[in-house]
């Protein structure tokens, strides 16, 4: 199977009918910007080894890869819209592989109305490496930042933590999210701040802490947990919800506009002017010790 | 060295000063695109031990991998706005590469007016792997791709081959170019079609031969040729010109237009109706043996 065939015959389907990817026949893709719109962008890479292993289902690598950067888009109120797929292998991969993976990010981009605009498939020394930069759309002016988090701001997650986590560890998949457009517009609606808690909910908490010079307290009891210990699931990261920064005024509506898109969305502690802290509170308010890593770092 | 003193001290001063960028404190970068304009995309992923060498200079390394987005851009017509940088390190990297490396990419940047609107930096088994995705504009429904050559169009490049395949194997560097928002503008005036020639000027006139269902006679003493073999320039790759497919009664206007711009272009052959295939001609218009290899396969 040569590059070529391989680009055309298994990715090239993931553009078919978007006018914007010219049939894969250039090198640049063109997209159409509505008026008034604005472009997001964000980008991740998944590597052999560090984000999976060797042998993980290439179903999951591909979810894994696509909805990283969902979550981002939609924290950052932008509305999907296509992505750039740079794949390199360090050996041909088979057919099976690759019907399995390009399947998995088809039936993702059909439930959430994106689709793969270009991209590079290329040959690697060692492993596989995957690095995806997406675009979403949305009104000029619009963006959500992780900076804008305001004193005595609800913290509020979009759905249950731990799942992604204990179903990686098992190798089993997880159902694509269906509120995705839905959901920016929710983040845009309402949201001072919101961030994905793709990295772990402390660790993406400990950024929106940050970068808005806030503290966080966040009351364990009320996260909501899904099979998985409860300290595991706030650091395990691979949950693809959002965690929004939510004026304590307009709480009430966003849980139930949130609700109606089909999350299910817990207010989880609230955020204190600060200098990025986060604390963690147990049953009775009684401080908790945060667990020592909280978070990945590549070095 | 932890990952964020690394993108603070190193990856966030190619991205000071530009709003859409969000100072890294978010996952997402927010471009504004004027009314009227649409979005030009690109994306291309440089690997260690495949398309560049273990100890090569990062300054190459750098320049490599902006310029191969950065004509890819151009030849679609799209004057460069911003690119995502996505890199994958084995171990952390000394202070001294990522200098060279990110002072390369801030030179190249502020000669071509672009920025870094973000990324991802991540760890890696084995090697460096580097993938930028690029973004241009252009004005709405002026894209230009592979596919629009015409029967009888002149092929135009833009400047002498083999300098940077010389350079290259040699382990120097080559002066970023200084005219791509005039070439993306003299590219949209004048080209049916366009296509960059880093991957070997054959290779790649091939590509819009085939694109476009014409045929490719090429005179080889009219190609410009630097410091290299003609045969070796013809297929080495690594020259961030455009080739430009013109019509006839445009191309002394296009000459003029690329002179003017500081670019040495040359009529090298024309395109007629055909097959895709590309015929190399010689001084009394003999028909030469093409190279076998016309171009890099990953697979």
């Amino acid at each position: 199977m040569s590059e070529f065939d391989m680009i055309q015959r298994y990715f090239y389907p993931l553009a078919q009918g978007h006018e914007a990817a010219r049939g894969f026949q250039s090198d640049t893709a063109a997209l159409q910007v509505p008026d008034g719109q604005q472009i997001v962008l964000t980008t991740d890479t998944l590597n052999e080894g560090v984000h999976f292993f060797k042998n993980t289902n290439p179903v999951i690598i591909a979810q894994k890869a696509l909805r990283s950067n969902l979550s981002d888009i939609m924290a950052g109120g932008g509305d999907p819209l296509c992505y750039q797929l740079a794949v390199a292998f360090s050996s041909t991969p088979d057919s099976g592989w690759l019907s399995a993976f390009t399947a998995a990010l088809k039936t993702d981009q059909d439930a959430l109305d994106l689709f793969c605009s270009g991209g590079d498939t290329t040959s690697v020394q060692v492993g596989l490496s995957i690095t995806i930069t997406m675009i979403g759309l949305q009104p000029r002016g619009k963006g959500i930042t992780r900076a804008g988090a305001q004193d005595g701001d609800a913290i509020i997650v979009t759905g249950a933590l731990g799942e992604g986590y204990s179903a990686y560890q098992r190798g089993e998949t997880i159902a694509p999210p269906r509120h995705h457009k839905d959901m920016a517009a929710v983040v845009r609606a309402y949201a001072n701040a919101a961030v994905d808690i793709s990295d772990g909910l402390l660790a993406d908490i400990g950024h929106v802490a940050q970068a808005s010079l806030m503290d966080a307290a966040l009351d364990l009891g009320a996260i909501p947990i899904s099979d998985c210990d409860p300290m595991q699931a706030i650091v395990g990261g691979d949950d693809y919800h959002i965690a929004l920064s939510v004026p304590r005024d307009k709480t009430a509506q966003c849980l139930r506009a949130l609700q109606k898109i089909g999350a299910h969305p817990a207010i989880i502690g609230h955020f204190v002017k600060g200098r990025g802290q986060i604390s963690l509170l147990g049953d009775a308010g009684e401080e908790l010790e945060l667990p020592k890593k909280q978070g990945w770092q590549h070095f």
